[in-house]
């Protein structure tokens, strides 16, 4: 049994890696805290740094959240793209970053990113392009990574629990469950997987 | 004739891209403006607004620059991904926002991405990560450009001009000459590709 920080828990994508997590022990974080075990704010260095000092030991950071803003290039703003780049992306490395000094030795961190970097799709550049930026990330940081360390993306399409949100921005996509995707998850927090992106489509 | 604007001229991989655009009428920019037609710092808007609207009538932009820190990843700060960030990354994707508003119709823009994101080497992940966003920017934003623009990246690995400068820290990669690289920086501006990745490595 490990011990996994799940960041968004209480979010779609965080419900779906916790159905793949269910042999662990499982410490909840998200940005409002509610229904969580702590509150952590992802585009602050020192909320992230604070969550693993007061968590302690743990063996693995799973992260289900980054926020995107959503238009078309031509229209989105400097400030559009950098809200989307200091949650998605930089966020997302200021995890790793922070979250190496603390781990467990063999520990993983596994990021999320998302299908629309490999399916683009009108009003997502933004989404898109930072995703391109993990799933880089993870292939080439796995590399130097210290004391074992590991570290994952999982890519989705759409889950069929946020259908109702985005299925009308997104006409001809597959919807999946998001016990498939919590499979993906699993494998990457369970197995030996190191600079992977899970990709998890239809 | 096209009327293409290079920034980074001065600079190897500009001299590089110079030697595939000699049929055209090209004007030259760069940071410190020494033995350019402009000054241009491609991270801060207003200078990119104020090149535009400077230099008038353009078919084309050819950027080569994209300011890259180089240090191991648990060693690496917030402000050494930021300075990547903010050049490699935003610096181009805001040099085809803000260019869209004044480039003629059917005209491109070529970017540049770099090898190591595909060949990752110690110290340069900020390089890879930023280059692998480029790549997926690209690809994403041609579906959307307006009035017939295109947008390519040019992915070279080093130059033999360079070689002296990056050949310790890239043991076993093969450096392309100038001129070769040169040759995909023409099939970006005379051809008709749109949202691709052109690889320049041997």
């Amino acid at each position: 049994m490990k011990t996994v920080i799940v960041i968004g828990a209480q979010g779609k994508m965080g419900q779906a890696a916790l159905t793949g997590l269910g042999k662990h022990k499982v410490i909840t974080a998200s940005r409002s805290g509610e229904g969580c075990d702590y509150k952590v704010d992802i585009t602050n260095e020192q909320s992230v740094r604070q969550l693993f000092e007061q968590v302690g030991h743990f063996d693995a950071v799973v992260n289900t959240v980054g926020f995107c803003e959503y238009a078309n290039f031509v229209e989105m703003t400097e400030q559009q793209w950098m809200t989307t780049v200091m949650s998605k992306m930089m966020g997302q490395i200021n995890l790793v970053r922070i979250g190496q000094e603390y781990i467990a030795d063999n520990g993983s961190f596994t990021l999320i990113s998302g299908i629309l970097n490999v399916k683009p799709i009108p009003f997502a550049i933004a989404d898109a392009t930072t995703s391109g930026a993990i799933d880089t990330f993870v292939k080439c940081v796995a590399l130097e990574m210290p004391r074992g360390i590991r570290v994952n993306a999982i890519n989705p399409t759409v889950l069929e629990e946020a259908w109702e949100v985005y299925g009308e921005m997104m006409p001809g996509f597959q919807p999946v469950p998001g016990t498939l995707v919590g499979k993906a998850f699993e494998r990457a927090v369970d197995g030996f997987l190191n600079g992977e992106v899970l990709f998890v489509d239809a």
